[in-house]
């Protein structure tokens, strides 16, 4: 089975490594070519559609909507793709993104699973990332191989790949919650004179002992927002992607609007390059905190 | 050492068979006489200042600001309790009610712990609860064997009784963000087709892999908001306990208040005997969900 | 009809002169005595309860439910005041103390109306204020000639005192919505490069032809928050009114909790002093604009 | 100087007979070619390409974003109209596509102006409409006399065409926010007891004394939501945009997200089709109000 993988990003490079690790035939691409150093034993593609012409299974790991359409459509892979291979989305796209690729895919008799994947770039370079695939069973399947390289569980979600998106979408916004309300009770506690790592090691020891409450509160509590392992203009993307799949299915989502408009500030005061869990910087300032 | 509890409802009652069960000299007071029966080994007094007026520690759980008033003023006991004597309140009350019981022990020459606790009446009957003091070290030290009694580990907080208070809210209101966000994005994965329970397991299979999650998001999955184990009105109350020790920091919790406004509109949909829980059943209705 | 009239504050003092100008024979009292400097043919009272004593109708215009409480329970007004007058209260307070106000009048056999005026101070200067009025028709038809000194109009709104306090909660709400509101847009038009003044004259040129919108607009629009004609700090008390009186019923008012929210931040801030169109400049800044 | 029009709705149908009663020669397309029945004096056009072909003034009023695609692209618009012709856009559209069109109009030798106008079809009927119009000066000047055959007023704003898309948005975004308030305060007052038509008298009577406040307050009172003057799918659909142009800018808007949030909540209760203040109607049904 011979593989493509384009993206070489914070999470596709990791993913890459792992797959080469495991002893798959891998070509990749990715725009600034440099990213592709180092990767022993992969073929290096010149252009998108190089990547996917020669693709059983064409992974894709990029960072937006506006850039698997880039790869697809300018970049040629949609067309270059063979009938009866298949395209492996890994990105957080927008479930119409996703809807669309299903259709055009189908109308070019190639195969197509959304395969997002959930864990922090340490958690690829581990290749401990959790997989949330759906699409046809046999075509997940397919992918098991590629997926045991790069994860530690596989969750099949359903037959519409759009679904797999939503679900992705779905947590990253309880991450997103999880991110607010450790803002707002940090404000609170610190201005009744209690230190928030103080409340942390409370609320880890009694009722929300996870290491995410745990990491990313001792992120927010020591200020650590530098360097950012995902960037609060992505955080604002996939507030606004939750957004756009609420309104889709006509769920109106009040935490999910208030983050976005709290993201939405905190790119207006400039902090754009922090982690996105400076959401909580953004809530201590209107508390009157520095 | 002898100790008086005032309070024998889900909470009071299992933690007086909890002190009794440890060998302390107990004195217990509650205005529904009847909760006492069965108490092996007990003293029932007559009235609050009854209870208060022979105790060393006086223990106090009860619902809300209105009840403790109720029992330490219209009741007496603030009166009747010695001078000397160490006056532990339980409750989840409001920081200003918490700040005010301080000053007034104070000028009677009294001592005051405040130590709410955290936990659902089964931890409470386990002798699992978790302890949240705030006040005199050496006050807290001489609570060591009823905190002991009680729960399985205790928190010291600082030397300002009220700052417990503001930890139990604090810790509160994290529960209450998880509710809310549950909901939300149940109903945007449910509105796409995907059951809230297939949701739930992943989630809980991945970054929210914790007890209070899973149990939660089972009651809400499955609509089990029958018996409350915490009930809307208690949720509402919460909320409110909430904003307003924010307002008095100055520290603006726009997730507090959505939650608040949610817990309203339960009301007034006449949930109020149903779980806190049930929040999410607002928002489902909110997206058109039965 | 001896009246008396305690508070004499920026809406108080100019009520007092234009019933010292319509001819009613009228004593006054302030905590701060040198506020009736100046009032010819005045009885300046020692005290509260030596103002209401000699009363027949005893109006009452002070800055909140802790101010009226100070002067009828501490003050003695309540005690002082003839069983059969009339206790005319025209601050904005709470409805839940307007109610118990009603019930411990009846109690004493003395009388009482809710009769909240609406107006800024000019308008207070110029006899031009709206009586908000509800309580017993014969009670309001006594008051007719003092209700006709200091204002254009009165609006009889119903046989419960409260309501009165309910109505003017109400109107205040949409004064503080359309402050939030214009505070928003002028964000937007700002941040697309569009002067504030420009877009106001345009919707003032328009839909929007209203004084209000235009006097607010234009102190927004010219960040011309000082000399304060309502602080910041009355802002954040009346949301905190309308939330309650919102609570009561049970009637979820989700701009009224954000516009709290934003009062609050404001005053975290060090907005306090400012008018209470500020909240305006809160939400500029949270767009990034100075 | 030869008019074209594309789009008979309920705002095109009438500007196109005041555009002929005021002596234009005037060309027009509709989709549905029925709506054009009964203009006098009009050339029918088979197309939207053969309109824009013949003309020297291109208007377009429909419905939104993909309508005025369609026409434009598909229809085949865009490139039939004559370099040197000039394209009005009276949509009210997103400043997005609206900067797009600047770019490929200038980019074909074309003139571009938006001038999206306000008013309800009434209005349009009576000639009263206010027109909003940015662009280059000396094509708003040519474009007076249609503008004065349409509108009561012109308002020119800006050079750049989009920032009168914003302004549109502003004010369509002021109305929302009213709708809303209203919705919020009569729920407040129903639920204790004052019924929402006689709070609405005392605001029109008193600071809020202006049509849109009585005409809208009006239908929300009497619960008139049918027939739909504006459908509420169309207030989601321009609550999206205000945010999408709020987004644009970094300029969070709190009440647009939850006036999104509650339109929202209407569609998923399947009140797509009453008028826009059914927004009222959401929020007194969180009340618990039927």
């Amino acid at each position: 089975m011979k593989v493509a993988l384009i993206g070489l990003g914070n999470m596709g490079r990791p993913m890459a490594q792992n797959l080469l690790r495991a002893g798959h035939q891998l070509t990749v691409y990715n725009r600034t070519r440099s990213r592709a150093d180092g990767l022993a034993g992969a073929t290096i593609a010149a252009s998108a559609s190089d990547a996917a012409r020669a693709a059983d299974v064409l992974l894709t790991i990029v960072a937006d909507d506006a850039a698997l359409q880039q790869v697809l459509y300018q970049g040629g892979a949609l067309h270059a793709l063979p009938p009866g291979a298949l395209h492996v989305s890994q990105s957080t796209i927008s479930v119409e993104l996703s809807r669309r690729l299903a259709q055009e895919h189908a109308a070019r008799g190639q195969r197509y699973v959304a395969a997002p994947v959930l864990g922090r770039p340490e958690a690829a370079a581990a290749a401990k990332l959790f997989v949330l695939a759906a699409g046809d069973a046999v075509d997940i399947s397919r992918c098991e191989p590629i997926f045991s390289a790069i994860g530690q569980r596989t969750f099949r979600i359903a037959a519409e790949p759009a679904q797999a998106n939503v679900v992705k979408l779905g947590l990253n916004f309880l991450v997103m919650a999880m991110l607010e309300s450790l803002g707002e009770v940090f404000a609170l506690v610190r201005k009744h004179g209690i230190p928030a790592a103080q409340f942390l090691e409370i609320a880890t020891g009694t009722a929300f002992d996870l290491p995410i409450y745990k990491n990313y509160g001792g992120l927010i509590a020591g200020e650590e927002f530098l360097p950012a392992g995902f960037r609060m203009q992505l955080g604002l993307k996939d507030a606004r992607l939750v957004l756009q799949a609420a309104e889709g299915a006509a769920a109106p989502m009040a935490i999910a609007s208030l983050v976005r408009d709290h993201y939405l500030s905190g790119v207006a005061r400039g902090m754009n390059e922090l982690d996105w869990s400076a959401i909580a910087k953004v809530v201590a300032q209107d508390a009157g905190l520095k």
